[in-house]
């Protein structure tokens, strides 16, 4: 059985694409970071989510908020109810999934895996520069350069982002044709506790969008109602 | 003052790289990893090597141990008195640099710094994939792509490697003409109590030889004896 490594937040694009991985045949190693995110839920529910589908779940710490430089590791305020998404926003995390893939890759391997899966998308995005196509086909051929199996050509790294050109309509149709449980899923940047979403953030504008536009309720939102009274 | 990051093990190469950052004007943030490395030694070095050099000094956690294929971050035997540097060797940490490079990125975006300086160099060294000067090239290109600042154009990033076609002999005539402090330098893969290095490691070897071809003495192996007896 091939492996693939995937990039693993919990979220409803991450967790489609872990499930589209699986549907694929692959053996799913999920990744997920602990780099000082403001909302540390994601991370237990990152773990429920991957149990039923990955072969193993790594959670890694790496220190991001060291750094600064973004709200969602930071103390700012994470902003709501924005129209245009043609700026880069504050969310933004310097160098995140540069840092993310990298260790992706180092994970990779170490397993003998080829081929790694992230939920990059650029259609119903926030506009963050490391989630376009050009960026990810960079990454690739850095590491075919950076590694022994690549250069020793036991294999060819291999980056895919399977959701790329979907919308969030899109994306939300696929999970429900792969039968994936959305319930558990966490997209918003600022949730309250227990994980409700605050409905505002891009991630919560973005993702009842794509819910509206896919005809389907969001079963998170009625997971957490039923949770929160 | 222009700002540079650099990456830092407190090792002979780092420590002319950073010397030579400080020569040409910049205002050098040092950065070094904890990454699970056999040797810790290493990071006590590397502080009092950046105190009197690096503007700040920052340590970083990730744990490349956990993911294993390494004999540097393992149980393995570092291998000795290797005469061919032909093959990748058991001391390569898969994809170590790429992991480096991007956090030294996620802070100089931070810090809006624009130069980021390592210490690879393609001549006197162990045959890892991620010290040659294509691999450089193609992170410069994934860092303009991969950031807010890179994309926004508040700057072009840089990746500098300034002993890649520097001999170990190169590095130490460097070295000594910039007048930096190498006593306290530590190359070794497998250094004994204290950071006495082994002597027969690539790494020890390559120094050796540096040292010997630039026809200067070691001034680390002096205080090494000193300490020890």
């Amino acid at each position: 059985m091939k492996r693939a490594v995937v990039l693993f937040s919990g979220g409803l694009d991450s967790t489609t694409v872990l499930g589209h991985v699986v549907a694929e045949g692959f053996e799913a190693y999920a990744l997920s970071f602990d780099y000082g995110q403001r909302h540390r839920d994601e991370l237990d529910r990152a773990v429920e989510i991957a149990r039923p589908l990955a072969k193993e779940h790594r959670i890694v710490k790496v220190d991001l908020a060291g750094f600064g430089g973004s709200v969602l590791t930071g103390e700012g305020e994470v902003p709501k109810d924005r129209d245009s998404f043609r700026e880069i926003p504050v969310t933004y995390v310097p160098a995140r999934n540069t840092v993310f893939l990298s260790l992706a890759l180092a994970w990779a391997e170490t397993l003998g895996a080829f081929d790694v899966f992230a939920g990059m998308n650029a259609l119903d995005y926030s506009g963050y520069p490391d989630c376009r196509p050009g960026y990810l086909e960079a990454f690739e051929r850095l590491a075919n350069l950076a590694t022994k199996a690549g250069v020793e050509g036991e294999g060819t790294y291999r980056f895919h982002a399977p959701l790329m050109k979907l919308t969030k309509a899109g994306i939300v149709r696929r999970a429900v044709e792969l039968g994936i449980d959305l319930s558990r899923t966490l997209s918003c940047y600022d949730p309250g506790p227990g994980g409700v979403p605050c409905g505002s953030c891009d991630a919560c504008r973005l993702r009842a969008k794509g819910f509206a536009e896919a005809g389907h309720p969001d079963p998170a939102l009625a997971t957490a109602q039923t949770r929160g009274g």
